[in-house]
């Protein structure tokens, strides 16, 4: 008679796949600094006992290329599937609800790691090298366009710097990563993770991101929580970043908006001001339009715009307290298909302008030592007529027959 | 009794070493964004039955300092060890057979992961911070020198962006990585890889590297394929950076070259002009002098150039079809030992100026929408007076007597 | 019956956990680029026979955010716990000893990887982003203040470039790192790394460094050696930035030094001149102070300074050859708590201008060819007042009477 011994030589948390069953208020932790807690493959199932809804949580880690170790969680609601990307400041890739997908097919095929990731490359245009996300976070120190800014440099002097294109919480991995089920119904579940943009002489910034369903639904929330944990005020930026292309973005696909105002984001922009609702097929030689819009908001202060395509039956919305991301920005780039076919709906604590703009205009807020501050974002995806026709009708309700103020000409910049 | 369970509780992939051998017709995947693998140590052997050569290929991972994490492949063919560099874009490190080695002692020691530089630092000189490869490619998108150079940007706008040293493609990781072995005889093994230097409002290209040989021989061959995956025509550069130091490279050493024009790179170059052909000892103090080379080829359009040593029983031939790499780069570095005793013999779609002189000369070609191009070079090492000889009478056939135009003024480039 | 064959697939050196009994005249490679060597978690134990302290080395490796993949060492000397971070530049994390700890709260909570560190961001300022330790060398090829300086390029010509806050040696993960039990009396354990700043056309700088203690002691004593591997001379600068903060630092602690001469850095510093010695409470606002200090050294060469709290019972020796280490700067930085409250005692062979200025002042020292210098500081944690005051007599007698000369004004730097 034999006793296999095993030794396990292995670092344990590294690189053991577990599976499992979950259960209403369970929390995984899939990453933490704090306990030097890092899981390779990981899944997890559960039933949902209202719906019946069998949904799964599985994390895994990429390989090949500038995806080497990039992490990845795959989160199936049951109707949604949702993946969210730790090591690049918890963005999501893709949503995928039936046939249709709140996603782009970017020129960037690999889900890039940061560490591949030189921000002030191309003049300060380096976060493109990996942009590909439906929706990534621009910020948090800054969120908008490259250019010389000021700052308060290490000896208290003012000093300049090159601020890089939408800043760098996007390519900042995750410092904890959790997975909690609700114990009470409806039993959400919450992909949780905390990215800190934190430096000596700089923000000390932390932001807790959340994307969270219940089982068996089509609509997802994005909840964030932003931190300044320095003892000093600290100005902060951010824009939720959400991309579509295909099936929803289409030769006559429109954005369904309440809007009291909207600025065309340059000159280029404004000679197509007209059509700014409608989109064009894949276009050679395209260059972005950029529109800056105020949208109205209903009597409890939310305001909710849709994307839908040509025929109607495909939509999403999106829906939030306009007093936490006042302010709107449509991103119309119909280039080819290969080239990037997508637009970007982005609500922010401000427009994309280099920062030096933004504050400027009294739109760069601030936080208090200790202060937070919390964003909101509900999306639906809408499948059908009657499903995109209520949609529509609800976003009429908020307009509420006000008008809406087009302006022919750009913000004056500087 | 008792049964010994064993989980595994390893990710497959990563970790695995597998030891097999191999057959005609063989493809092994390596590494592969598309199916999420990257195989860890790993070794095949082969015996090739019209040569009896034995053969091997080796897949190996680095560890410590600048190295940890970068995957190399080394591939004996019987007569040649061949070592690849999936990490860094396919780079070749060195190439041996017998005594002579092709590849060069850099002062910098370790196979830099490319996380570990910045290509931007030291006025867009950061390449040399990992720069020690017997071939190394410079491009895609830009190949030479640093500086600045226009571009398109985001909003559309010619803007301008600071080039750095021969371009990224020698620091991004390979996306596919396989090995295959031809069914049909001579049964060729071939080492390919696919490096994409892709961005958003950027260039897409992708170009599938391959170096291969016959087993047994001690010739080789590099085989490129260059791919614009954009919608939109697209400019390009591609240099091969093959560097050599001893054994070949020594105080008497000459490049033998069909010569149809030269023009020294600038005026230190110019200086030296008579003695191009010909190396010195190693030099304290000695400042890179720089050649431009337009070759001759033969009737059917190919070129071939040789590296021998002093007394000729040491040489290599590199042979290319011209119109593929119309160009050749001399760079003569015979600097001492420690600081990096080194020619570069560069064939390549242009020279290594700044792009924004290369456009001037129209040097710099495009790729329309989906096109591609191909560059091959056969490399053989060449040993004993006799084979030397038969190098040097072929590479005087191309010449054929024709005139060799040797300019006293480098080029004019600003 | 069976037989249960385990098979382990795994690479050997990467994820081996071993624990095992040190013996004097051990020696256990952690890390070897040579040798492809890196040794995952790991610990020893180990018994001085002469005093009978228990001591322990163990090596992990961190998880999660920027700190994924780095590689910390924690040595328990019996006494004293002493934390070696190899991937950054073999980086003193923190030291502590009973109640006392040599360290500092930095607003940067991970030990960042070196990939996820661009030292040219925010002006040349990237360094910050990362910078969290108790000591942290500032070097090799420059070691202060960002700005422009000269350097020849890889055309021969001189060219600009912008120097980075405290230089590359921060960020370059240990080539070798080993562990040495002396086997002669009294057994002295040594943590040694060699960090390599190569690069070709630049610098082919080698730093071996070292931390030891005796077992059972409270002193320890860094003692690192630089080479320069190139052929050419070669400039250099290293500063030893170590950093301390709470529970001595603290309102109304005392830098104790022998001044010969000090200096203000700027402006600034030149209007707290009078209480240069003395520290603060945390000051919300508080603008770095920094004074350049020549010290007087002992008959031996050697001099010593003293940081201690406010009421004299908790401090820090750091005593060294002045030859080695000529300059000294103090870095007052009584920030708040969350801000960074903390001061840095920094001998070096320079001050942290910019390497122009320093030049300028000949304060740039050079090695020939293959010439080597050594820098060695001891350090030791005093408890208790009369430890204190032994410390400050000793200071005193260095001082011996002789005059402190007090600039009013600061170095003219252009």
């Amino acid at each position: 008679m034999k006793r296999a011994t095993l030794l396990l030589l292995i670092s344990g948390m590294f690189l053991a796949t577990t599976t499992g069953l979950a259960a209403p208020g369970m929390k995984k932790v899939l990453t933490s600094v704090k306990d030097n807690i890092r899981v390779g493959e990981w899944t997890h199932r559960g039933t949902d006992k209202a719906t019946g809804a069998a949904w799964s949580i599985a994390k895994k880690t990429l390989h090949g290329g500038k995806q080497e170790g990039v992490d990845l969680i795959e989160f199936f609601t049951g109707k949604l599937k949702i993946v969210v990307v730790p090591t690049r400041g918890m963005s999501v890739f893709e949503v995928q609800a039936g046939g249709i997908r709140l996603g782009w097919n970017s020129p960037v095929k690999e889900i890039v790691h940061p560490s591949h990731i030189n921000l002030q490359s191309r003049g300060g245009l380096g976060w493109l090298e990996g942009f590909n996300e439906w929706m990534v976070r621009c910020g948090l120190e800054s969120a908008g366009h490259p250019g010389t800014d000021e700052f308060i440099n290490n000896v208290g002097d003012e000093a300049s710097m090159e601020l890089t294109l939408h800043g760098k919480v996007g390519n900042i991995p995750a410092s904890e990563v959790e997975i909690i089920v609700d114990e009470k119904p409806p039993h959400r579940i919450r992909i949780r993770g905390r990215v800190d943009e934190r430096m000596f002489y700089g923000p000390k910034l932390e932001l807790w991101t959340e994307i969270s369903a219940v089982p068996g639904s089509t609509e997802f929330r994005i909840e964030d929580q932003l931190t300044n944990h320095g003892d000093a005020e600290q100005e902060f930026q951010i824009i939720y970043h959400a991309n579509y292309g295909p099936p929803i973005l289409e030769k006559g696909a429109k954005l369904v908006a309440p809007v009291k105002q909207l600025v065309p984001f340059n000159e280029h922009a404004a000679k197509s001001l007209k059509q700014y609702a409608t989109y064009q097929a894949p276009t050679p030689g395209y260059v972005e339009q950029v529109y800056c819009i105020f949208p109205y908001a209903d009597k409890k202060g939310r305001t909710t715009i849709m994307l839908h395509n040509a025929t109607g039956d495909k939509a999403v919305t999106m829906s939030w307290p306009l007093k936490q991301l006042p302010f709107l920005t449509q991103w119309k780039n119909t280039l080819t298909t290969k080239d990037g076919y997508v637009t970007g709906l982005e609500p922010g604590t401000g427009f994309p302008y280099n920062r030096r703009v933004e504050r400027k205009y009294g739109r760069v807020p601030k936080l208090t030592a200790g202060q937070s501050r919390s964003f909101a974002i509900d999306f639906a995806i809408l499948s059908g007529s009657t499903e995109v026709q209520k949609g529509a009708a609800s976003i009429a309700a908020i307009q509420a027959g006000r008008k809406t103020d087009i302006q022919k000409k750009p913000f004056q910049t500087d």
